[in-house]
Order: C-alpha cells, then sequence, then structure tokens
C-alpha cells in the first residue's frame, strides 16, 4: 500500500463583511478550505469541490498516518484519479453556516463573545458562493471547473450561473436546480425534531447539553432519502437483529442502520448547522429567481456535465433533465449520463469507478 | 341534500381473555364498533370493513345531525354505496391498541386503575383479528366479506388466512403483504419521535402534557409517505405560504400543510397507541411466517380482489401484485386492477369512484 498522503486544513479569514441575501451584514467569517497540486501561472487549471450537505473541506488523502480514513472525496481527488492532482489544483472548503471550521452558528459572535446560535444570519447558496469567491481570489484562481454533489451540485450550479467569467466547466451530479415539495418536506420534519427536542433552548445549548435526539432524527431522516427502497431492500430487507423484540426497542436491522447513523452523527456535527444548510437548500431556486431555467443559464459560458443515478429518489433523473433541457435551449455544451445504480443519492459518494470514467472523458473534452 | 344517517358507536366486551402472539394474556377488553344494514338469518350477508392506521369504527353515516363530516369511508359505505347497506350488513370496529373505544395503551388495567401505558402488550395484526373473531361471532355472522385498505388491507389478508371457514370474499386495497424496509424505517423515525418527546415520560403521560411534539412529527413523517412527489408538487409546489420568512418558522405551503395535519393529529390521536399500531404493521409478514405467501394463502376458501393505486409508493403495485402472483400460483380466484391516481397511498380514501366502480362488479361477480 502506498504511503498516505498528509494534508492540512487551512484557514481564510475575509478581510470584508459580506452582504448576505438576507440583506444582513456577516464579518469576521473565515473559512477552513483544503488543496491538493498545484495551481499554474496563468491561474487556469483550478477544481472546487463543493460538498454537500454535512462534510467539510477534508476532501482528500488524510490528517495523519493514523487516520483510518481519508477525506470523504478520496476515491475520486489524487494523482491520476477523477480529479487528477498532477494536473489540476483541488480546491475544496467548508461551507458558510457549516461547523467545520467555517464560520456557522456554532462560531463566537464578535459582538456577544458567545456561539452567535440562532443569531447567525439565515444564509443562502449564494451566501456561500459569496465567500467562496473571496477565497478562490485569494488563491489567485483565474478560471476553475466547478463541482459538487447533491447540495455540492447546486452550488455548482450557482457558481456557473453567477461567475460566468470564472467558470469554463461545470459537474453537477446527483443534483436538481431546486429541491422538490417531498424534499422540503423531509427537511421540515427534520428540523422540527430539532428544534422540539428538549435541550434545543432556542439554539443556545452550546454550554450544556445538545439536542441529539433530535439531530440524530434528523439524521435518520436523511438516510432514508440518500438511500432508496431498493438500496435498503438489498441491505437490510425484513431481517431482524436478533429476534421480535415485543417491545419499542430496535428490532430490525434497517432500524439498527439508522438508529447507528442517528447516533455517530450527533458526535460530528452541530445542529444549529443542520437548520440553517437545510434551509438553504430549501431555498435556492434559480428557477424562480431569473424566471425559468432558460434565463438561468444564459449567461454561463461553461462546458457542463450532468449525472444523475438510476435509484436516486431525492434528486431524480427527471429533475436533473430540466438542467439538461435548459442548456440545450440556451445552445450550451452539455453532457448527460444517468449511471444505473442500486445505491440511491449515495450513489454520487459510493460509485466512484463510474464516475470517474465520465468525468475523466469530459475533461478531455 | 338527503337526511343525514344518524348512527351510534356500539361496544361489546369480550368474556375472555385473549392469548397474544407475544404470549401474554389480555383481559377486560372491550371493542368499539358500528354497524350499517341488517343481518340477514343465515348470517352471510356481513362485510367486515377494516380500517387503517388511526381511523375507527365510525366508518359511515353521521353521529349527529349537527356534524359536519361524516364516517370515514362514508363515500364506499351506504344505500346504493360500493358496500350497499340494503343488501349487505357492514361492520367495522376500532383495532385492538387503538384509542376511539378498543382497549388500547390508553385504556384503564385493570390490576392497577391506571391507564396501561407501555405495561400494554405489544399486539400484532393476527392479535387484532383475534379480537374481532369475537366481535363476529357476538354478531351472528357465518360467512362474510373482508375489505381494507392499508393497514385494513393486511388485517383482510390475515382474515382470510386465519379463517378460510367464514372469509367467502377479500378485497385488499392500496396494500403490501408485508411492510418494506422503507416503510420499516418510516415507523422508526416516528416512534423515535413520540419516544424523544420531552413529556413522553416512558409512555406514563395521561395525568400530564402529552408528547404532542413528537407525536405530531411522527404524522408529519406519516404523510410523506401517504401523498407522493407528483400530488405534493400538484398541491404545494415550491409555493410559499407567504415570502421567504429567512427564519425557522414555516415558509412553504407543504411545511404549513405538514404542521397542520400534525397539530390537528395530536388532539385526535394518543401517542402510545401509534406506537403499538405501526409496531404491529411492521412485525406483519405471513411470507415469514408460512414460509411463502403461495403456503400462506394455500388454504383459503375465498375470492379475492386486489386493488393498488399506480402513484402509492408506500404501498406499491409491485408490492400488491406479489399477492396476485401467489394466489395465481394457487390456483384462486383473484382480479387485480391498478388505478391510475395522482394521490398517493391516499387514494384509497379519496378515489371512490374508481372504486365503487370495481368493487361493485367484483361483488356482483
Amino acid at each position: 500500500m502506498e504511503d498516505k498522503i498528509i494534508v492540512k486544513t487551512k484557514y481564510f479569514k475575509l478581510n470584508k463583511p459580506i452582504k448576505l441575501e438576507c440583506q444582513k451584514e456577516l464579518s469576521d467569517i473565515e473559512v477552513a478550505y483544503e488543496t491538493y497540486g498545484e495551481l499554474n501561472e496563468a491561474g487556469d487549471n483550478a477544481i472546487l469541490i463543493l460538498h454537500a450537505l454535512t462534510a467539510d473541506a477534508h476532501a482528500a488523502h488524510y490528517h495523519s498516518k493514523d487516520d483510518k480514513k481519508p477525506g470523504w472525496w478520496d476515491t475520486m481527488i489524487g494523482d491520476n484519479k477523477a480529479f487528477d492532482t498532477k494536473k489540476y489544483f483541488v480546491i475544496c472548503s467548508n461551507i458558510l453556516g457549516g461547523c467545520k471550521g467555517t464560520t456557522g452558528p456554532s462560531s463566537i459572535n464578535p459582538n456577544t463573545g458567545k456561539p452567535y446560535a440562532l443569531d447567525f444570519p439565515v444564509i443562502t447558496i449564494e451566501d456561500m458562493i459569496k465567500v467562496q469567491k473571496e477565497l478562490i481570489d485569494f488563491l489567485g484562481v483565474k478560471k476553475m471547473i466547478v463541482v459538487g454533489g447533491s447540495m455540492g451540485g447546486m452550488q455548482a450550479l450557482e457558481w456557473s450561473i453567477s461567475h460566468p467569467d470564472l467558470v469554463k466547466s461545470t459537474i453537477i451530479i446527483a443534483c436538481a436546480p431546486r429541491l422538490s415539495a417531498q424534499g422540503i418536506a423531509f427537511n421540515a420534519v427534520a428540523r422540527n425534531a430539532i428544534i422540539s427536542d428538549k435541550n434545543f433552548n432556542n439554539g443556545n445549548y452550546y454550554e450544556g447539553e445538545h439536542p441529539e435526539r433530535g439531530l440524530s432524527i434528523a439524521r435518520m431522516v436523511g438516510h432514508i432519502t440518500y438511500l432508496c427502497e431498493e438500496a435498503m431492500h438489498n441491505k437490510f430487507g425484513r431481517d431482524f437483529k436478533d429476534k421480535p423484540s415485543f417491545d419499542f426497542g430496535v428490532d430490525f436491522q434497517v432500524e439498527s442502520y439508522l438508529e447507528y447513523q442517528g447516533r455517530i452523527f450527533v458526535d460530528r456535527f452541530d445542529a444549529n448547522s443542520y437548520l440553517y444548510i437545510t434551509k438553504a437548500v430549501d431555498y435556492y431556486d434559480p428557477t424562480k429567481k431569473y424566471g425559468s431555467l432558460e434565463n438561468a443559464f444564459k449567461n454561463t459560458n461553461s462546458r457542463f456535465l450532468i449525472i444523475s443515478f438510476s435509484s436516486d429518489w431525492l434528486f431524480s433523473t427527471e429533475q436533473a433533465k430540466t438542467m439538461v433541457n435548459a442548456l440545450v435551449k440556451d445552445n450550451k455544451e452539455v453532457s448527460f449520463v444517468e449511471l444505473k445504480s442500486a445505491c440511491g443519492h449515495d450513489a454520487f459518494l459510493i460509485e466512484w469507478e463510474k464516475q470517474t470514467k465520465i468525468i475523466e472523458s469530459f475533461l478531455k473534452g
């Protein structure tokens, strides 16, 4: 086995406040980010990786030799991988509103010396991009490729629309240009579970018990939407963990899985961040903002690759195709692939081999 | 407009304890039921209506002249309706474990003088049928038709399997012979929401605040599965209730709908009953019990009508067909219809005209 490549998360502090979509200003923003590979002199070999709901800046390699797991998309980023660090300067930053090093509701509010909690302004996908833009400028990037899955895809989409001068290629994976009513409904349930937790305390829980039960229920809901019926059936079926308990503990394997996912999530994620980020996803809607998706894409200068997965019901192929159709109407260069997979929405994190082939060919083209 | 027919819920007390699937005995069981029409002398013109998760014995007509709404399946039961009360003696009883008049966790435990709460034994679909059987005998029914949608369909299915001597026709609507892994997952989330509520108190909440937030979240989850993406899109789309709030209140129409459904539900339903009934649904699995669905159906003496709805993703057409295929293999008489509908699982309560045609023709046949 080859030596582990060790990387460090770096931090960038914005030197100006950002005016947010909600019309509030946010200052003292810090951004956690990682880079892999080297930026060329022209500053045009960058790839910006945009992460999904609960991921972070640590997209590839390891933080230490003892790390058991590499970054969340290590299968895709590295020497000779889909995003080849021998050729490209790959950047990934934690989103605004997150809890992995970039300013969010758990950060200290400089005005009070305490965590923002719900005094943190409600942020949008557009706000995330504004913050990333400062980082990109700081790094000296002149032209770049943007790539993201799920909510990361929404960010990639928004980058292509709002910065046609900067974005030369856009890869949108397992994504829709806006969340469906059903998706909003799931997010509403998740937020309700957090807000109803006895420890939520209107978001001011940082000094006491965190709303762990609520957050774990939110995560359970999420995982149902990340898998699909087929994946659940294949993974768990109706198998009992042990035998019928005839009580209200965990009976079935699928319950055990969800409970485990909920339990490990609360150790790594902040409940307030979950509220803010799901709200940003709910709000995102370039169709509404520009009147139509065709209008939204009109000024883009990017090539597009759009990938969907056959069993993804959170961001379906049908939804992905609305982007393809709009791009075709706009005479933009667009490639579209629906990959067969039984992994549901999670496929964008799992099916790296299939994606690698498609992406390599797109980046060469 | 014709005069409202007024009916009363009646009560039947079992004169013996019931041995449950969990091996415990339950005594002093009382059953709430209603009847419409008259039983003939032969006792063979009965139709037993089996209700779904949260319904009750009040399936048709009105309880008083001032009632705004009739029973939950009034569109289907009455003179010249699908279940014609001029011809048939129609019975509907509240299920064991419910909270609408039949003994359940909110009933008084005769041993303590207090509500059972979680001392109530975990019950199954089979247990529900055992209790209904006592009512059927008491009423003098010799032969009957059994009908149910959703969990009511599971009861109808179980009736046909366990009482081939009694059941001459079985109508199973919007149902599967067992819940999918995904369905179990949704129920697990719902139960977690209830159990995590700060007022749950291990089920002993009857003298204080009820776990209303948890129960309303459970109901929200339920409603997502009763609708479908298409129905949600048609009903709500991404319409805002007002405009973006930039806070964590209700923003979208779909959130408003779910919140309303959650809020009105807690006034009419007991959280403990929700735990017990969803568990009964999770457990039900004649395929496992009999080794195969063909084996389960082998001794039935019933004609079958199985109806699914095209947009029902909780109990899909595919799942319904597993019953049809097993019955065909067993050389049983079975009719199957998939009705086109955009109403999702809820269709069995909404699409009464389509169902009426099919059912009338089946009952004549």
